[in-house]
């Protein structure tokens, strides 16, 4: 089978489809022939050997975590709640990679793509929406009728829409913010209000019309988390770190008065079932809806990377996928 | 009486000596004849008025929460465990200023001096002990056998030797780091393990000896916390910022892959009892020992203020108080 294979650890060079064999699923894993597969920033920080060593693979691999597309295959072990033929996607993880033709999945992290929905924009569930309502509610432990900012609303990763979804599905009260008119129409068609972050005085203007968050769910944490640290409720205010892209400046005291709070969000807790209830409760009322963005195919795996880094917040929208003929 | 009085905010200059009428005990109050105040950095903030606006008090108005004397009068409301003749500290706040001559102080916020303890060390543990507390317990949610840094821990500020030995009662393991020979010796001798942060070398000295730690109590956020967030553990890290004095450039990401957290702790909630509770514990077992730093007149306010801020973390130790003749 063709998939993207990683030799050594380094920037979106070391990308190249090679014709490797296809994987086996082992006892409890699934067998998926992909139809599209999701590509998130955090493919890129793993790709780069700059993150945590215990969960970089060992080379050689193929990244990826996202995969939607129809069991070909199922391991003795696994229930029979999957069976051959039927359409699924993987919650955050695989075992084999995503950027290929075939892919392995743990029956653990594997879901069955809810009706209405096109592998495309299954391949846009997984990282984002895990990531999503862990960032609000997992660790950021948001409660019926709190205030949030989802803090680049448009971008262009997946969350962002991710976040607005579930945040109205835990009845929380969301705000948006978006780089441009496209961005902010996309936002505003969730029903959200949105502020141009693109506007010099959008600060100002968002703090006098709707005081202070409770939740900040940030998408660019070097660019905006001294401002963030402004907006927090007193003793409520926790921001969200989802995605960053370098360092910041910030003045710590700022946390100190208010006794406000910053909380990381990676891909540390692996306990998928709290998201899998909360997506099939939101499938279920028809409010799982990726906004889907650039299409690529395999041999475009560094242009697809590259983007994915430097146009995924402001002007750009939609989450990007490869699409894979099978 | 004479206290110190401040008529608008601004650096140390604005803090002067005057004779003033002493403060009456409202239904709810006690009266206390002060011998000792303690000094805090918390009342520069205040002083500054660069603080909280809800926090900051209406001019003219005597700084100063900490104090410790001899109960001179009681409100009609106030319950029999309060007697005139009693020792006894506030907790954190007075009603009209530590720096003076008599204070009031809400019953709420009155602790009955310890047996065994000067009015100086009485002055020395308001809001020292109730801010470790905090960090440690009430914000950090430490609990037992989890491995603290307390990072300045002899620092002159009071926080840090509260926090070693709050710590140690609490069950959690304690490492400090102090920068002279004679902090590293005021450390140990509460039976902790201490680090040097004058030695360049000690950063990897102690994550080689110690590992990665669950809970830092940052005594100086804006020189320490880039390097704090790359000692913390996977999943249970946090950082709990309770002294800062300017602004840092940090690189959020760090917080991302290990989902690590950072809680400022200020003085927001007064509820007071568990901190009480604790402390009552302690002096059971003879536990609560500050140490005692410079003695000050209320004529020396502006120096006193000064010192606080400039000398308080690293080379100098222990907490510093207004001695007041009464």
């Amino acid at each position: 089978m063709r998939a993207v294979v990683v030799d050594k650890f380094g920037d979106e060079s070391v990308l190249n489809v090679k014709e490797i064999a296809a994987p086996k699923p082992g006892p409890s894993q699934i067998l998926v022939s992909v139809k599209a597969a999701g590509i998130n920033p955090v493919d890129t920080y793993i790709r780069s050997g700059n993150y945590l060593p215990s969960r970089l693979p060992k080379l050689p691999y193929t990244p990826g975590g996202d995969v939607c597309g129809v069991i070909e295959a199922v391991g003795e072990n696994v229930g029979s709640e999957f069976k051959v033929g039927d359409k699924v996607y993987s919650l955050l993880i695989t075992a084999s990679g995503a950027y290929a033709e075939k892919a392995t999945v743990e029956e653990t992290f594997t879901v069955k793509l809810h009706q209405g929905l096109s592998f495309e924009e299954g391949s846009a569930l997984g990282v984002p929406y895990f990531t999503a309502f862990r960032a609000l509610r997992t660790i950021g432990q948001a409660v019926k009728g709190e205030k949030v900012l989802v803090h680049g609303a448009s971008g262009g990763v997946g969350q962002e829409i991710a976040c607005i979804q579930i945040g109205k599905h835990l009845g929380l009260e969301v705000i948006g913010t978006a780089g441009s008119e496209n961005g902010a129409a996309l936002v505003e068609a969730q029903g959200v209000t949105c502020y141009r972050h693109d506007d010099p005085d959008y600060l100002q203007k968002m703090k006098t019309a709707e005081g202070g968050f409770d939740l900040i769910v940030e998408m660019l944490a070097n660019k905006n988390l001294e401002n963030d640290l402004t907006m927090l409720n007193v003793g409520s205010g926790r921001v969200m770190i989802v995605g960053c892209r370098g360092e910041i400046t910030i003045n710590p005291r700022l946390l100190m008065g208010p006794e406000t709070q910053i909380r990381g969000i990676g891909l540390t807790d692996e306990a998928m079932l709290e998201t899998i209830k909360c997506l099939d409760e939101m499938a279920s009322k028809n409010l799982v809806k990726p906004i889907l963005g650039k299409s690529y195919s395999l041999d475009e795996a560094k242009t697809a990377h590259a983007e994915i880094i430097n146009n995924s917040y402001g002007s750009s929208y939609g989450k990007n996928f490869f699409k894979i003929d099978n």
